[in-house]
């Protein structure tokens, strides 16, 4: 079947395929946030309706959480999955946004056309690239290249708590010969990426109490324990002055990196002065005895993804709160155990709580990280296409990020991934004004079409 | 002129006088809040009227922030001036109120009636225990007892901004004999008390700035470095493992106590397990050589009053934020000064800045502790005056608290200060659920009419 005519429709086809994923991007589906629920579930009713209008026998299916979409389309050849996820992050520091990240618009930048708006890059924008490939094929050939399975999640955002209780419940159902998956970025703005190592997550959110109320400083002050000192005094412990984390066996399972990898990995030239000088910074901060890059893709790091206690209003109050509170992330490698990295966290807090000071840890959940194997020959088609639609050649990428949809589809249907994706570093992903350039999402749907060409022929 | 009379008086309209006090305590005159400038304003025209019915000449007097309340009476005897302040602290947490905090009312509890609600105790009950006691003297004799200077402020509660440049520019209105302050407490709930030792405070707000946005803490952790971590180890480094303050210079012009102090504290047998016990604390968290009540009323000590960044709503993001703020005091004593310290705390800051990082000290400002001379007679007169109403006899105290008031009225008109006051450690000011003990306002107005009674005669 002639892939010409596939990539000449999408080039015809993209001002209304902008439109679609502007409405979709309209619909606030925040998943953490139990306001946004109706919207959410709005949000997957859209994605049904769509798939049908491809003649893809979809359909919402409920879970404990937000409910997933499935959709099936049979034909001849591999059969594929494809995964996305249609819930987005919150919006938060709202005064932040140039506009209602929920009115999103094509703008003008000196990049270029971008789709401004929560959920451009991630994921929305991402899915509907593949979305629109098989629209396009569909409309030139009367069918899809081959037999497809599309799964879209609507809890990826809120730590998917759904997820592995519908993989397994419906394992036969989902089991493809490889899974595709949309929700990955290029080599620094450029080069194509079929991403192989993705880092495991550990988050927990602590709640500090000391003083049974909040008290005034001034008659309690130094004679009573405040819980925001004690809880800094916990934060500062994480890192030694070698940047390296101190909770006890944390390291254990973090793999040392292999000769080839390493040298692969020098030969991309990340450029790390300009990685960090895009968002103001000049000095990497992570192990003193790694480099950026492998800081990023190969070693664990934690970070406070928020914290708050006491009076944070306008003007000055001389409180001394009775509890202090943070949210706590660990990236993990390798074979690193998510479950004993927890463990050794709360030993941590534990070890250094006053007397007559509680703590709560509600989440205490993690999971793995994931190492692609690459010997399957898809890889070498999906890179090869890739290659051909860009300006530079398509490499294999390790990637910050925690993508666990990976891991739980070997584990749980033995299935392997491929990791493709076209979001940019400076997509402001979880941050305000995310965008997702118009080049990222034309050349997308095209990187897709003949990804589908490659691996049907 | 009869004291008893008065007394008797205070007796009988004990229930018009809680329901004046009700009627200003529905006023929500926050002043650190700029959404309150109105109701500031309504309380400061309520206490004109109140003092204009007193025959008391009172008028508002405008300040570059919330106005002054002055009024003048004459009289024979020694003149006296009268200050306590209008304003009152946020209300947040609000979800931790038993009810509206500006909606009052009196309750009946296990230790007897009590009136509920924002600046009951600190200070709008207080400050009417003196209006009272002067309705009462007027009513029964006609005229106030002595020359009375009223001077009631409306920014106590934000570091009182335009306290200095007004007693400077109406020092020779302002200057009287002695000034009388009622802004503080009993001793335990139970001893009347005239305190003579204030500690100063210095209070800053910082605001850590790292990456120019929030990142991702997926693509950035480890690399980038996080500005919470920053700002935990900042303050995780402000105390030794000792309970000591580390920054340079800080314990210069910290006193020794005196012999004579020290065992005059010692004699009040303060049981600081139940003062602890009473916020579910047991443990005495201070400078470890020294006593409990020795770190409240003669060590200086720093806290955290509040500490924000990152996201801190429901659910998880795993964001790396831009910014990180706390906003920091230190309680400060003897003849340590505010802007060495201040200093000290700017360079304990920046030296633990990592490259790229920014930070911002807005406030900057800082009081004197204060340390009154009893050697007026006024002390004694006073002393013996609260001996007679209350069931246990008088001490002179300290209090950990910082009122800068009395220092100015020294250090600006040359006039020394009584501070007596009648809360309890338990009044929960700056707290929820705000309380002072209707005893308290009716044997402080007694406890007034008593001291006119004694330095007027």
């Amino acid at each position: 079947m002639s892939l010409d005519a596939v990539l000449a429709r999408l080039d015809a086809d993209l001002p209304a395929a902008t439109d679609r994923l502007l409405d979709l991007l309209r619909i606030p589906s925040i998943s953490t946030d139990p306001a946004y629920t109706a919207d959410c579930d709005r949000a997957a009713d859209w994605l049904v309706r769509d798939l049908q209008s491809l003649g893809v026998e979809a359909s919402k299916r409920d879970t404990a959480g937000h409910p997933m979409v499935v959709g099936h389309v049979e034909g001849d050849g591999p059969h594929l999955l494809f995964y996305g996820h249609y819930d987005v992050q919150p919006v938060d520091p709202l005064e932040l946004w140039d506009r209602d990240p929920f009115d999103p618009e094509l703008q003008d930048t000196d990049q270029g056309q971008v789709i401004r708006g929560r959920g451009s890059s991630d994921d929305k924008g991402q899915l509907m690239t593949f979305v629109e490939a098989c629209r396009a094929w569909k409309a030139e050939h009367g069918v899809l290249p081959c037999r497809i399975t599309f799964l879209f999640e609507g809890e990826e955002e809120s730590g998917s708590p759904s997820l592995v209780p519908f993989l397994q419940e419906n394992a036969d159902e989902l089991k493809t010969d490889i899974a595709l998956i949309c929700d990955t970025g290029l080599f620094e703005s450029a080069v194509p990426a079929i991403t192989t190592m993705l880092r495991g997550l550990v988050a927990e959110e602590i709640t500090l109490t000391g003083p049974s109320r909040d008290l005034h400083s001034g008659m309690y002050g130094g004679v009573a324990m405040n819980p925001i000192r004690v809880l800094s005094t916990i934060i500062a412990d994480l890192h030694d002055d070698q940047g390296r984390i101190t909770l006890e066996g944390f390291y254990d399972g973090v793999p040392e990196l292999s000769d080839a990898i390493r040298s692969q990995w020098q030969n991309l030239n990340f450029d790390h002065k300009t990685f960090l000088g895009d968002v103001g910074l000049s000095e990497p901060a992570g192990e003193k005895n790694h480099t950026p890059l492998e800081q990023i893709w190969s070693r664990p790091t934690c970070d406070v993804n928020g914290i708050w206690g006491g009076y944070t209003g306008d003007g000055f109050k001389t409180v001394l709160p009775s509890q202090a509170h943070a949210k706590i992330s660990f990236r993990i490698v390798g074979d690193q155990d998510p479950d004993a990295i927890h463990r050794a966290f709360v030993k941590h807090v534990e070890d250094r709580l006053p007397p007559d000071f509680s703590v709560e840890f509600p989440l205490g959940k993690g999971s793995k990280a994931s190492q692609m194997s690459i010997e399957n020959p898809s890889f070498e088609k999906a890179l090869k296409a890739l290659s051909d639609e860009w300006p530079r050649p398509a490499s294999y990428i390790g990637c910050g990020g925690s993508i666990p949809i990976a891991g739980y589809f070997k584990d749980l249907l033995g299935m392997d991934s491929m990791l493709i994706g076209f979001g940019r570093d400076d997509d402001q992903i979880h941050s305000p004004n995310e965008k997702y350039n118009l080049e990222s999402f034309h050349k997308g749907m095209r990187s897709w079409a003949r990804i589908l060409h490659a691996l049907t022929t």
